[in-house]
């Protein structure tokens, strides 16, 4: 497949239309114009297309693109089915949202393992993931390795387990703390998920409208 | 102030200059040249001063920028003192993580109070902020107007209490959920926060690693 260079906009588009195609595919819609597409993610038909072309020709003119073809080419591209692991750290409100609710599988993410630094819960199971104490973590991936660690951890131990992570071995780290970690995590990806930030544009959005 | 067209891009970051200043302002930090706080931003000197230009001239060339001078600059961009109120729909775990951990606050929003279909939370506080039946939102909104509202329901109920939002003089949507709103909610802006896309470009990132 042609693979020209991708910025990051459009990377950051691609699980838009996965999700959207996804959708899509699950309703039993077989093909889909770029300005039909582009209607339902609040993009420009020409957007799309230009989106779509960094990853080769999927759509065809006055046809449009096949739905389950270009959901099955983007699942691709993003990697979905590479057999990621993942361990959690941290089952406060927030850790607990995501074992209960966010479906890693779902997304090509097998979440093996929960820590936590509480003695308590250490032991527990939560939504059927396992929770173990924290001091455990290298003994655990040295003989379990993931490729991802969620931190959902006061800011404070963001730091110091994110860097405990990469030692580890893990390859990205998916921040939910307001920490930047960046700077701290060597050759590890660091995908920021800053509330603040989000609710911070939004409110200049607002502030912006007439 | 000089405000020139500010891209999309450029607003998303100024959040995180907001957040990185306010750290430096709390550890006494008085100047900044454009090159130290890239580094902890991780963005380049130049991509630092040509982002803070398009608010006029923060810098100085060899002094670099006044710590909270700037930060209050942004605050002020940003809208962060402008009185913002929010509710939100929904206290399961999600609901119930941004209510206790989350400071709204801080970043200039007062959240009035939250609303959920469970008749049995009706009627309870969580962490101060109290709860109310859905069929009341109306109601509510109409004697206390919020310009946004938080959305951390179930997929499947967050285009109708979107659009009920709307209708009650919302202006901003904080959607938590996987559903796609822009086209439902008229003339209100949606900030989307998607776990998924999220994790999806953390797991695209870390497969393109070498």
């Amino acid at each position: 497949m042609k693979r020209e260079y991708v910025s990051g906009a459009v990377i950051r588009r691609l699980p838009r239309y996965y999700r959207h195609l996804t959708e899509l595919s699950g309703a039993n819609v077989e093909r889909v114009s770029s300005s039909a597409l582009g209607k339902g993610l609040g993009l420009t038909a020409s957007q799309i297309r230009q989106d779509l072309s960094c990853f080769g020709e999927f759509g065809q003119q006055g046809y449009g693109y096949k739905v389950e073809k270009l959901r099955r080419e983007i699942a691709d591209i993003l990697g979905i089915d590479r057999g990621h692991t993942a361990v959690l750290l941290g089952t406060g409100n927030l850790g607990r949202a995501l074992l209960n609710n966010f479906n890693f599988k779902k997304y090509g993410f097998q979440l093996s393992a929960a820590f936590d630094i509480v003695p308590e819960r250490a032991g527990i199971e939560i939504a059927g993931v396992p929770v173990y104490h924290v001091d455990t973590l290298e003994d655990y991936l040295s003989q379990t390795p993931a490729s991802i660690g969620v931190l959902t951890v006061p800011k404070g131990a963001a730091v110091e387990l994110a860097q405990r992570l990469v030692r580890s071995g893990v390859k990205g780290i998916w921040n939910f703390t307001s920490m930047e970690l960046g700077a701290h995590c060597g050759g590890a990806v660091v995908e920021n998920v800053h509330f603040a930030d989000s609710l911070l544009t939004l409110g200049y959005m607002i502030s912006e409208e007439p």
